[in-house]
């Protein structure tokens, strides 16, 4: 079981440490991470409802937290929270009410002495300058300087879930193999993909799902991953990239395949992808590695082998609760890793007008390296 | 053709107006209505990527368009502005730079000689900070007082491709109809209905997939209108609430079904919710009624016949570039109606632990009252 109240707890030594009295989070992931209140799921355009920009969840050092949420639509919230005791209100949004006397009516409960407030990295401008506006005197600061180093370490109970994360997506692959006949389009996969996630139980996919068919002279879309009406012919390679959101938590997964004998030098692609994978992971032990040292040996192996500006990306990120988080295997990030932070480890090789290749998973940090939490094999998947 | 140029032009005339020297957009609904810039789907979680909080695009009073990209990922936005010469040039943000220069760095282009600067809404809080403490004495307001009125109103070339959008959600009722038979799940509809969105070559779903099975005793799910396992039985209700973006542009659809001889009431129902959508679009004619007029008209309809308290939601909202954007037909948006504003009307009667209806149609609203985008009759669909 995820233990909320330890997380609150956490939070709020490390809220005094760096007096701040108050943190301001709107209904995302952090929130999500220390309290279980779900997420409701991205829209594929802007949802607005009345006061939507003032809704979020309001944690001082003492007493529950404080949560605003519109009146339409404020069902949703009014079930959350009800069997989770550390919330200790709803305040309701009305329509005939301006939601920064909402706001003010909320701060009043906290007495913040000079202590700073943080806010959710994603607060909207109108909340902030909001804050910014009845808080004239207060320093405003981001919430993922306290949280993002929490969630960067898994539990026990984390780990569980982002394994049975992982076990669904090694089983949604096998589905998704059993589409690639010729003929075929990208979408179709990425469809058959989508629907097998949702079949097997997972809440949605942690991204937009990536089918890219690929070969000489083919045109490469340029909108990253989305997946196109384009056919699947002799000689083509595929890529995968996909995940899902279980419980709240991610995965993100990727193979290659080809369509009948690939040529040599694909196979050797192939490979160097996945050495570059294998030596990244070998290298990342607990305490003896920045993030930065294992995204450069990744790319390392790659340039040696002449593909350097066919690799444009970083070798991975940490993921959790969002596919995308701190700390970042790239060019930059100097962040030791430790025991249970997760990765994604994701090399890959695309030329332009020809073939690409990735190999792509989800890895835990230990003392003797990094381990996948996938069972899928990392070999070429050649279609017959 | 949409004509971004003159939406431009409008956009500067109104900065004039308001002593507004800089507009900052994020990569959202209003940089596409701007600009053509088109939105990258949402992800089902956060994407995170190096700077990404700075990334946004800067409009002042003369020149072209500066577009802040992330490094990584950052082909794509070059990609959309090759063909757009109102943007004047890309600056990418490197791993090794602080986002917060850039940011400086590309203030320094516009002198604001105390002009205020207006951010989008949605504009994280790190970038609303940075704006705070780069330029301390300048005022900082919301875009959306300069967009949101422009949006409210259509042009042709909008209204053309709404109801293209309109067409093909016709076209995919049809298809989600044929999969109503009994034992068939929620889930499997609505992963029917993205499917076909897809097929006929939708971008994506303007908003998560809304299927309900209704009946007397079965429970309904508080996640409101995310599909679920629920098997069809004979007696149950269905009601339908999806959409699309077609070439930018939303749908919002709705109407509601029956397994086997509906009930009296049901049927009465049904008629209730239609002639409160009938009444309401009969009396939005442009230039003679408010926003909040034409909700109170549904909703007296729904209440005189004792089912107010069932009808939770507003009669609607205006769609565009997002699903639901200003004005709204709710409870106190006092916006007069003009020619070739659009808005969803969408009463509904949903009854705990027993039947749910619900009718919906995309309106454009003409001075002899508001007409719908689709053509689906309005009947309540019986399935045999």
């Amino acid at each position: 079981m995820l233990d909320w109240s330890a997380r609150l707890k956490q939070l709020r030594s490390r809220m005094i440490e760096k007096n701040i009295g108050l943190v301001y989070l709107t209904l995302g992931a952090n929130l999500f991470y220390l309290t279980g209140f779900r997420r409701q799921q991205n829209d594929g355009t802007d949802h607005n409802a009345y006061g939507d920009w003032a809704v979020g969840a309001y944690i001082g050092l003492n007493d529950g937290i404080i949560l605003t949420a519109p009146r339409m639509g404020g069902a949703y919230h009014q079930g959350e929270v009800q069997d989770k005791p550390w919330f200790q209100s709803v305040r309701m949004i009305m329509e005939q009410e301006n939601p920064l006397d909402v706001m003010r009516e909320v701060l009043g409960c906290f007495n913040l002495r000079g202590q700073k407030v943080a806010l959710d990295d994603r607060t909207w401008a109108q909340t902030t300058l909001g804050f910014r506006n009845l808080l004239p005197e207060t320093e405003l600061v981001l919430a993922s300087q306290l949280i993002a180093p929490m969630r960067m370490i898994k539990e026990d109970a984390e780990l569980a879930l982002m394994r049975q994360a992982g076990e669904i997506t090694d089983a949604v692959f096998q589905k998704a193999l059993q589409r690639l006949k010729p003929g075929v389009t990208e979408l179709d996969v990425a469809t058959e993909i989508d629907y097998q996630f949702r079949v097997m139980g997972a809440e949605y996919t942690s991204f937009v799902t990536g089918i890219r068919f690929s070969g000489p002279g083919r045109t490469q879309s340029a909108t990253a991953g989305r997946a196109t009406e384009k056919r699947l012919q002799p000689s083509d390679s595929i890529t995968f990239d996909f995940g899902c959101v279980h419980q709240g938590y991610c995965s993100d997964f990727g193979r290659s395949a080809f369509v009948g004998e690939p040529p040599a030098e694909y196979v050797r692609i192939h490979h160097i992808v996945l050495r570059a994978q294998e030596e990244a992971m070998k290298a990342m032990k607990a305490d003896q590695i920045t993030a930065t040292q294992a995204n450069a040996i990744a790319r390392g192996v790659i340039e040696a082998e002449g593909y350097g500006p066919n690799f444009t990306h970083r070798l991975g990120h940490g993921i959790g609760v969002t596919v995308h988080e701190p700390p970042f295997l790239d060019l930059v990030d100097q962040t030791i890793l430790r025991e249970n932070m997760t990765f994604t480890a994701e090399p890959s090789i695309r030329v332009p007008d020809w073939y690409a290749n990735r190999v792509e998973d989800v890895v835990q940090v230990t003392k003797s390296g990094a381990v996948s939490l996938y069972s899928t094999d990392h070999r070429l998947y050649v279609i017959a």
